[in-house]
């Protein structure tokens, strides 16, 4: 039997019912963001490790090496934001074919470092090795997170709303600009770095978990319509996605305009955007507005609610569509361009 | 310029100068066997991650998937062993091919649950991705140790003796077995199992560590002349090996004596032993042997002498051979098949 029978999520299952646990300390594990282990009373440590692969996560004709060495450092920091824990350590694993330089490699861990002064995570150690056949680079960041701040996967609730903190689909837009080497001046710029160089919404999420009132949070890194189902799932709810409400920027709509398509799709299943999903309780929706304005001047959007059931609906005019996990799989029989994480 | 210019070492050396350090608690980072950070005054953490390709480090048809569940674990513990720690966590990410089968990756996590349990190690998370061209599995482990205990590779100083826990080449031996797809039986099965499924020697090392009696400590994964180099670099001296004192084991030499070869060179150069080897001052030596086989019935063998300088001479009849670095260096002319730890 071949890996696509049981997708991406089948692989999971089988890590997470084999996992073997020995600690207490082991807050959460597999099905999570990041694994979450308890060092204190007060003090958890969030744990994220990502392989990044050349042909698969990256294409080095689209992407320089400054803004490779900054993107794989950028997309595992999202991880802890997810939780809404700070970055601390990373550790930096590299696996080098032959073609690689010296002005390369230079260029990576130039931008791997960039980010990393920026949020002043300490580089501890790493690996490198020879690949064969393609650019291989592991990334692990250790994090923090005060004792009952952290947000899981596991905490949505029926009732809550679905909230996502910035627009979707501008990743894949860019990627479609580089796919059909476009330039259209005025948009250009904006949807190239959301693809090649996003941003970690670190300080979103620590004061999204700061403000005690969200039951559920998780990035989008596999699309909105995959990454909520993910929340569902680990969550046993079900939830529904009103397509109006799906924040879409004014490049990304341009963009699509030119190109005689819709950019929901992007926005739905695209993914790699980073943004950060989240529910909160109705009730708190005005007050986290209010709170998250009065510290950062961020704002979000409201996309959704979650519901009983297991399933995510598609709210449209036309009626309810199922789109549970309609994302990337990378073990499906649809092409995906990304991995899960576990 | 490319990487054979400046080889691995020039490789860690650039990613050492850019680390960046922002954290106090970072006791020791790229150059140790695993990163050391704080996390109380009585208490270490141990960090070590480890990328292993198909075709690079292990090929598909000369291990089980079993085999290479349990060794990509085994290999990463050996670095925990080698800093006198224990391990705790463990999260496992997975690039897997289109050819791999579902009963495949169950063995593979199946032989990874074997070793886990034996150490009581905790699966936390991962991630799995699909590679285009060959299985890669990354291991990141957490562990732990006293603050104080934890042996460096740096601690080595002049007057030193250097001792290894067990013996040396027989990984390379039951490597060319399979090579050759050779079979003597009474060697074959002792052979492969240095090869196949090496033991980390977690026991040893912590006792060794507890000890407090050893300066520097590695695990002989490149080759003892590789590895013996690294201690040597990090603590700024040379050292001696004596030719006839390294131990070689039985099945090893009968081997080496059908190929017609000798097994010195797969004991200086041969790696993936992942038997310890460190450094005691001389005074310390017969209290360290009565403690180590008092504690767990283990010995050690001395094999040369820490000295003033910066080079790992082999001495033999004819007289020295200067040996620094004789192992596999990845990006290095000369063919190899690992990696280098930073």
């Amino acid at each position: 039997m071949d890996l696509r029978r049981i997708g991406e999520k089948g692989v999971i299952d089988k890590l997470r019912a084999l996992a073997p646990h020995f600690h207490p300390e082991v807050v959460a594990g597999i099905g999570e963001d990041c694994g979450v282990i308890k060092i204190d009373e007060s003090t958890l440590m969030l744990v994220t490790t990502d392989m990044l692969m050349e042909g698969v996560h990256f294409k080095l004709d689209m992407i320089t090496p400054y803004q490779l060495g900054r993107r794989v450092l950028s997309v595992n920091l999202s991880d802890i934001a997810a939780m809404g824990g700070w970055p601390t350590y990373a550790f930096l694993s590299l696996g080098l074919t032959d073609s690689i330089a010296v002005d390369f490699l230079d260029e990576v861990i130039k931008g791997f470092h960039s980010v990393a002064k920026k949020y002043e995570v300490s580089l501890v150690g790493g690996d490198t090795i020879s690949s064969p056949y393609s650019l291989v680079i592991g990334v692990v960041i250790l994090g923090k997170s005060e004792a009952g701040k952290v947000v899981y996967r596991s905490g949505a609730q029926a009732g809550d709303i679905v909230c996502v903190t910035g627009f979707l689909g501008d990743a894949v837009a860019g990627l479609e600009m580089l796919n059909r080497n476009m330039d259209v001046p005025d948009i250009r710029d904006y949807l190239l770095k959301a693809h090649l160089d996003p941003a970690p919404q670190l300080e979103i999420g620590a004061a999204l978990a700061k403000s005690g009132m969200i039951h559920a949070m998780i990035d989008v890194s596999d699309g909105i319509a995959s990454d909520l189902w993910h929340i569902c799932e680990e969550s046993n709810v079900g939830a529904k996605l009103f397509k109006e409400l799906i924040p879409i920027s004014e490049p990304c709509k341009k963009l699509a305009h030119i190109l005689k398509t819709t950019p929901l799709e992007w926005a739905l299943k695209g993914g790699e955007d980073y943004k950060l999903l989240f529910t909160v309780p109705k009730k708190h929706k005005t007050e986290l507005k209010d709170f998250l304005q009065g510290e950062l001047g961020e704002k979000f959007f409201e996309v959704g609610e979650i519901v009983e059931g297991n399933s995510v609906w598609l709210i449209n005019d036309q009626g309810e569509e199922n789109i549970s996990g309609k994302g990337f799989d990378h073990f499906a029989a649809e092409p995906g361009a990304k991995g899960a994480k576990v």
